[in-house]
């Protein structure tokens, strides 16, 4: 059985989550401090940061790198396509999400909002959230033009690309940062994402201090 | 014939041109003033920024997916190993590097030092240059520790993980930000990536306002 070091909002480490449970692999969730930088945890990760995979080879660090592992030893249920002009597609997107994504909306509304406060560094800085809020417009605009195209966001499959989007959407979803109303088709994808039992366990966090909205896990949102 | 629009001193182009170069793929390189934003460069690429590769698909963006789709189409001289828990170690370097060591050494060196000068932003901030020539040494402690116990990086063969790290190395040498005195060992490394032809369009860059030091291109550093 796999072991999880995680922290329950983080985008990267809900990525390889919804991967194990979508693959049907059992795992243990072990909860990680990780801005506290315990010894222990540095000697699993001398990167400092979640999520770490415990396997019979040792950790694994690094989310997308883990992703692709889990791929190529659980092929069963794919979440890459075959063809290689499909499957940089989907790490395009991975890359997209993980990267500029992040940066441009993650770090400045959930990092700001909630792991600032989880990590006793002060008050959100209000200059980020306002860059956060804009950006994010951008980006479901982004993908609403891409699922207009495509059943999901990298083709017709489902694929590892919608994973790392529904990571971060979901994880913005519980601090209700993402207005549903701005597109009927993001809309969609995401109720689709949502109400697949992979998605089950991420639906039931529990953040203290930071209670979900009501919306949050409903699937009829 | 490939087209890649690129900075000459941008690790993640650098990376994707000594892929080219190792599998002897006909390229033409096109710089880009990516900072500007002009309209033409944002069409082919939404998210705005270098390295793009003009190939017979379209444009392709995000280094990481490029190098993955070079590998998978152009597998004769292969830069990634075979086994999935081989295939993981390079990724999650390739990963350490794009993500760890661009935010805590090349942003805080090359960004601050180059790319705010040329692209008009002002001067750097000695706090970052500090910071960043502090978590080189970590970095490169690190590798030191990797290349004692493997010939490459990732493993016994040459990888995408070594050019990843080569691509960040070789542009911070550029403004002579790598103490090579503090590992022989990476030293020795470093001077066997850098006699290979692959290397040696990167070598012969030149910067406007920024001549390299002679160490830079000299096989015997």
């Amino acid at each position: 059985m796999y072991r999880l070091f995680h922290v329950p909002l983080s985008p990267f480490c809900r990525k390889v989550r919804l991967v194990l449970a979508e693959k049907k692999l059992e795992v243990e969730l072990v909860e990680e401090r990780y801005w506290e930088k315990d010894s222990d945890f540095m000697r699993r990760n001398p990167a400092g940061k979640v999520p770490v995979l415990k396997t019979d080879l040792g950790h694994m660090s690094e989310s997308t790198a883990i992703c692709e592992y889990l791929e190529e030893i659980h092929p069963e249920i794919p979440l890459m396509p075959s063809l290689p002009e499909h499957r940089y597609e989907v790490r395009r997107l991975v890359g997209w999400f993980d990267d500029k994504f992040f940066n441009e909306v993650t770090s400045k509304l959930l990092y700001e909002r909630v792991n600032k406060k989880m990590m006793g560094q002060g008050y959100p800085e209000s200059g980020a959230v306002k860059s956060g809020a804009r950006a994010i417009k951008f980006h479901l605009d982004y993908m609403a033009w891409l699922l207009d195209q495509r059943r999901w966001l990298a083709g017709d499959q489902m694929t590892l690309a919608d994973f790392a989007a529904a990571a971060h959407l979901s994880s913005l979803d519980y601090i209700s940062d993402v207005d549903w109303r701005r597109s009927e088709t993001v809309k969609d994808w995401y109720a689709k994402i949502k109400s697949r039992p992979a998605f089950r366990s991420i639906l039931a966090d529990q953040v203290p201090g930071f209670p979900p909205p009501a919306h949050y896990s409903d699937l009829d949102f």
